[in-house]
């Protein structure tokens, strides 16, 4: 049974092998929402997300016959790399199914802690599918990534770690996929702060829990793609809704665009690095979907790998909804010196060029215009409605 | 004097106003380095950087007259920053001085404490001179941003909080520009831990103090522009040489280029966002300028304020250093399903395009061929070395 026993168990178990990780003050969110906000950063365990904790306790909980046999999971992700890690350490050997499409880098990482990866099928439930077929034909444990009280205790080991760090927390927000987190750290914090409420985060994209608790039981919706990989599941898990249901005080979700502003905000103003499931508390609280006002708030920073060229992305992407980047495709006649003065009324604006691209052959502008597209780094909405205004009084046909 | 007694008297005067920011297991340095190495996280600091600790202690030492008579500072950064925050706390008028180059949001952030900035000049020799003429015409009392004991004692604080946080640290590694933080981190682990070796860092750009501690005296190098811009300091203070002169254990410097990397390898494997003096620290370890093998380890990331347009580049510089983004100019015929073959064979190697550019007019190819620029997202320098064989395998012209 999960309770507050198991998870205290639980942390006496992966003491030492999971960081107890910081929860550092967060004076970005803080002035945003008028609370007193605090991070708590999961993307600092050594595998980069919770997972590990809830790993950890499964596998230090299994007997030396099961040890003997080996663990099984199927994962694209933190579950895999934590399940890997601590079976390193506890010298298990493990199994780890991921799809085809995983990116190598996750594979590496993977494979980097000892674990033999199985690429299998093109999703996670292809994956999975084979993952099971291996814990029959072999004999492994099968680690699930939440539906298991083991794991469920190891997750709420965070709750236990937030009580402790923030004695005055009066709200606490997780990430919620399958709900392992959400119903482990719920657990632990009904225990030991009964007034503290408890609220999960899921990406609009996939609100799978939240509609099994408004249901009445857990139910699908189906895979899509979302920059909160770590949380896009189908279907939640048995244990995991019926220890949320009628007990977890809110769920709420947020917007792909909610997402990577999120994780923009996180970099500029909290110097922390969140992947998309991560960084889905931060964007509850910053949507405005969670009344922080005045009190005090610890948002979970539940994982950090996002793959570089995809943060450079959301960084570009995040710089264009806050008016950071403009892009314009000015006409121009087609003579001498007719860039140079665009270039220099430019720089007169305060607008730094970043990229510049002179069209001829495909141009949109009739001959003898020509079109250029350029790339203007600005400093918000304001900025770019006066070079705006200005390309317009200079009698400059854009858009 | 600079004193232990000083740096306690310090620590107590700060204590509540400046955060004691984590010292954080680092696990990617550590499996680099062979140490155990952990990060002194000071970019978490409310302005992002170390600078409030001897802002605070400084501004807190004022007398009431003092006060009344308001501060004048000469900064672009990060001090500019710390004074006008604590400024802001204890009610005192605060002058900013900045050069008229300061980026905008710079300006933003100093000006949202309270400050009045004054934009003037181009460098920071010109804002400094400017600053001394305000501190005589308006009486203003100078906050300098290192060479002045009540600063240097407040950055002290920062050793003193490593000692408590990680009692077994045998290397402390520092960011150095004008030596403030240096010096006091080196008088408080002197006195506490006095088997700890303190190790400063400078960018190779502008090795002031590295060149000053050699020739016995204070001398300025030429300024440059710099990654690292928060330790561009041409000239060390006196004081500040006269505490590291035969006192530091060592000073190294970084390249741009290792700096670069740094802030990248932060982000991926730390997740933790580094301005580039932020990361000089992380760079000397990583480029192994200090030796951290079998040691425990502390390296600040003594700020992070970073401008993300700046970042977005940095990560780019970097995933090109490392192999995993590669530029190609490929020749085509100038015929249909050219391109759709190119593209085709890419793909199958596993290489992601991220971005194409047909050149007709200009392009380096004779006639009838045209020439395509392709950037590629790749796994690393094998991978890069697959596609090259695969193309000229393929009969294809290519650089």
């Amino acid at each position: 049974m999960l309770s507050l026993d198991s998870i205290l168990a639980a942390q006496e178990r992966i003491r030492g092998r999971v960081l107890v990780s910081p929860c550092a003050e967060a004076y970005g969110l803080s002035e945003r929402t008028g609370g007193r906000v605090a991070l708590k950063l999961e993307n600092l365990q050594r595998t980069g997300s919770f997972k590990e904790r809830g790993a950890c306790n499964k596998l230090s909980l299994l007997s030396p016959e099961e040890r003997a046999r080996g663990v099984v999971a199927s994962s694209a992700g933190n579950h895999a790399q934590g399940v890997a890690m601590h079976a390193q350490l506890l010298r298990i050997s493990a199994t780890i199914v991921m799809p085809k499409t995983t990116p190598f880098i996750k594979v590496d990482n993977t494979r980097k802690w000892g674990a033999s990866v199985v690429l299998h099928g093109d999703s996670y439930a292809e994956a999975y599918a084979e993952a099971q077929r291996i814990r029959t034909s072999e004999g492994r444990i099968f680690v699930h990534p939440f539906d298991d009280e083991d794991v469920i205790a190891g997750q709420g080991t965070l709750g236990l770690e937030i009580v402790a760090q923030r004695p005055d927390v009066e709200v606490v927000v997780v990430c919620l996929g399958g709900g392992g987190l959400a119903a482990g750290v719920l657990t632990a914090i009904r225990a030991k702060a009964p007034r503290t409420r408890v609220i999960g985060v899921q990406t609009s994209a996939m609100p799978s829990m939240q509609r099994s608790l408004a249901a009445g039981a857990p139910l699908s919706v189906p895979p899509v793609r979302t920059l909160a990989e770590g949380i896009a599941v189908s279907t939640p898990g048995a244990l995991t809704f019926a220890a949320l249901y009628h007990a977890i005080d809110d769920v709420v979700t947020v917007t792909e665009e909610e997402i990577a502003s999120a994780i923009l905000f996180l970099i500029e103003r909290e110097k922390t690095v969140a992947e998309g499931a991560g960084a889905v508390a931060a964007a509850a609280l910053l949507a405005g979907k969670i009344d922080a006002r005045g009190k005090s708030v610890v948002a979970t920073v539940s994982g950090g790998n996002i793959d570089v060229n995809m943060l450079a992305r959301v960084i570009e992407r995040g710089l264009v909804s806050s008016a950071r980047l403009l892009r314009l495709t000015v006409n121009l006649p087609d003579a001498p010196g007719g860039l140079a003065r665009l270039a220099a009324l430019l720089g007169d604006e305060g607008a730094n060029i970043l990229e510049i691209v002179h069209q001829r052959a495909f141009a949109e502008a009739s001959w003898p215009e020509v079109s250029v597209d350029v790339v203007l780094e600005i400093r918000g909405s304001e900025h770019a409605a006066r070079v705006r205004r200005r390309l317009a009084t200079e009698a400059y046909r854009f858009h």
